[in-house]
């Protein structure tokens, strides 16, 4: 494989959508925007140069398939990916990493003279961060049988814009479908996002179980009012309440994750504030709880905690709160034989390789019911993501590629070996 | 005077920046919006109407002059109005009951048989909310020579227009000069915004001090980092720590109100979040901090427990703060003159009339320093302000405007009586 090759690729895409920084490097890649069409477009100009075949799936998740020569074109396919969209300000290798490694190891094992009994599948899903539109994973959990058709074209962004207006607005509302049942193994390569395998030194990541994740919108209403005239035994402070709730979303995690699951997270990460003006009495606050772990009685802890500090917050202050619990996403293990294939493929190559979690959602947790699946990481300096600050070592890259094309030769052809 | 006509004006002008609302009645006025043209145009309108002559000076400020038939045209006049601006999605009362009420107040003047021996002015200030270029009490502080008038046109909105261009854009960037040095007595009738005048039962309040205010903006700096990936120990959370210093403000004003000043407030009313999405720890947080009373030493006590907070999170937490105090008006007190006037013609028309403090800021403190002032309040219901529910019965708005109609009438001539 061309470790160069690899890095051209995801640094030509780190440039669609990228953002003036004075540290690091960023993009914004938000599902339909002009950044994303630019990255799809040399995505399917990348997999034609592969000579892989290209279609474009009903909610726009970009397909590549290679069918190797003496492979039987009819038999079900080995597929890996991940996504090309970001968050705003994101890094330039959460997706791009999977995405372009896919392709780079399809390559070598073009290249190579190993032979593979199925076809490959090169896939890049459909709006993973769930910025524009609110809902994540959402190319994969239309594949998957989780979402609705008709429900995910009909989302709407903070425009109006529907998802099927904005992939159309790009080219890239397909006519094609995916099947991940008729799958025969699926592979998903990430950065890891947290600081494990930089800790223990590790090259790669194996990870046998995704944890679960679910969301709460959390609305507090108070009184708008005037910030001089209001004194303060009349407030009705939203923002004063909304500030509370946060700080013991952060306390419940914080227990939780020392005495039950250390993986356990709960995150305020977006609030709204109205009239957010400096001179008024916040009257209504809005803001989404995040909760994940491995363990979904953990989840459940911090989510109990979270509505208990919404209900005691209106009892003891003069508002109102509202809680839904509006997402789950149970966690969900690997298949062995998936995983068994990354350890045969690291130890063939002699690379330090480690057992883990996945704190982070990705779409292999939707395609996981549907056949079998696995998960690799690559290191994270310093554990930062979602940040012009994510960095991951090239020469790591290149590691967890080959580590990738190992993996797929052994899953898709019994006698295959790791190609150099 | 006429309750109808008065009426009939704040109707009209509440049209202007009209917002759908499902309680009450809302606008937002914000300086040089077309709904900031289309009620300015009205009000030049209304003071022609009334045979005024209409000026309009380099900061936008309206001004009609009305020299009365016995009046020395070169004597200092007594000047008397408020704003017609307002918050986003603000109540219909807060400033045209103060500028229509000076209106009317001439009207009746002018239908009356009293003497008058000097001209009146009816004034409308520019950007006395300071929303769009947040800075409030805009136009009154240019003409009072407390803000350069360069420095005043040159301010910025979010998108990088001036107040000079946004000025220019509806028409009302004008050549002529206010001079409130000039003016024998300044007066200005507004609603009270606060629920002392409700719960005492008085038609009119008349203030003898008004609140100082200063403000703070702070800056919380930490690491946006994945919501999942990121463990609790490893967080760098900006939004977490904001919120301790927003309870901390709040708890510092209440002790202040409790042991100091009752009047005390300190307010965080604006808070943005970066970079606001619900899977990303967040990284930065920016807010304001308002305070003010009348007492200086209790608005520096808030203050300083305020700074202290940033502080002692920035120990606590692994976060970094700024704390920048960016404005400080001083309280000031009104003339004793003027309030007697006040006084004196509540008296005569048998009026309900308590003395009090102003904890909201207004032009009239600007203007305090440069001419003998007083300000009046007319009640609000249930205290509400900077809201559609804000309201103040006509019957209020009338006897407000008839006490201000005599205690003109009283500084203007001594021979005056107060008109029916």
């Amino acid at each position: 494989m061309s470790s160069e090759r690899l890095q051209a690729d995801i640094e030509t895409n780190a440039e669609f959508g990228a953002i003036d920084t004075d540290e690091g490097r960023g993009r914004t890649v938000l599902t339909g925007s002009s950044a994303d069409r630019a990255a799809r477009e040399y995505f399917v100009e990348r997999l034609e140069d592969a000579g892989l075949t290209v279609s474009v799936d009903v909610i726009g998740n970009i397909a590549g398939r290679w069918v190797p020569p003496e492979a039987d074109p009819t038999a079900a396919p080995v597929a890996v990916g991940s996504h090309l969209d970001s968050v705003p300000q994101g890094g330039i290798f959460d997706g791009p990493l999977g995405v372009y490694g896919a392709l780079e190891a399809v390559r070598a094992l073009q290249e190579s003279d190993i032979t593979l009994d199925r076809p490959v599948l090169v896939v890049s899903w459909t709006e993973e961060e769930g910025i524009r539109f609110d809902t994540g994973l959402l190319g994969s959990a239309v594949a998957a049988g989780v979402t609705p058709l008709s429900e995910a074209l009909s989302l709407q962004d903070d425009d109006g814009i529907t998802v099927e207006a904005a992939l159309e607005d790009i080219g890239f509302r397909g006519a094609d479908t995916l099947d991940p049942a008729g799958w025969d193994a699926w592979f998903e390569l990430h950065v890891e996002q947290g600081r494990e395998l930089e800790s223990a030194g590790a090259s790669v990541g194996v990870v046998e179980a995704i944890s679960g994740i679910t969301n709460c919108r959390v609305i507090v209403s108070g009184e708008a009012n005037h910030a001089g005239a209001t004194q303060m035994y009349q407030r009705r402070d939203a923002l004063a309440a909304a500030s509370q709730f946060v700080l013991d979303v952060e306390q419940a995690a914080r227990d939780v994750a020392n005495t039950m699951s250390e993986s356990a997270v709960g995150t305020v990460g977006n609030m709204a504030v109205s009239p957010n003006a400096n001179n008024v009495v916040p009257g209504e606050v809005t803001l989404t709880v995040d909760v994940r772990d491995v363990d979904r009685a953990a989840m459940d802890r911090i989510v109990d905690s979270a509505r208990a500090s919404a209900a005691r917050i209106e009892r003891d202050r003069p508002v109102e709160t509202e809680f839904d619990q509006y997402r789950l996403t149970e966690p969900s293990g690997m298949a062995e034989r998936c995983v068994s294939a990354v350890v045969a493929a690291a130890d063939s190559t002699a690379t330090d390789m480690m057992r883990m979690h996945s704190a982070a959602l990705h779409d292999t947790a939707n395609l996981a019911e549907q056949t079998d699946t696995v998960l690799l990481f690559a290191p994270s300096r310093d554990g930062i993501s979602h940040n012009p600050l994510e960095w991951t070592d090239w020469v790591d890259c290149a590691t967890a590629t080959r580590v990738l094309a190992g993996a797929i030769a052994d899953v898709a052809a019994e006698s295959a070996h790791i190609p150099e």
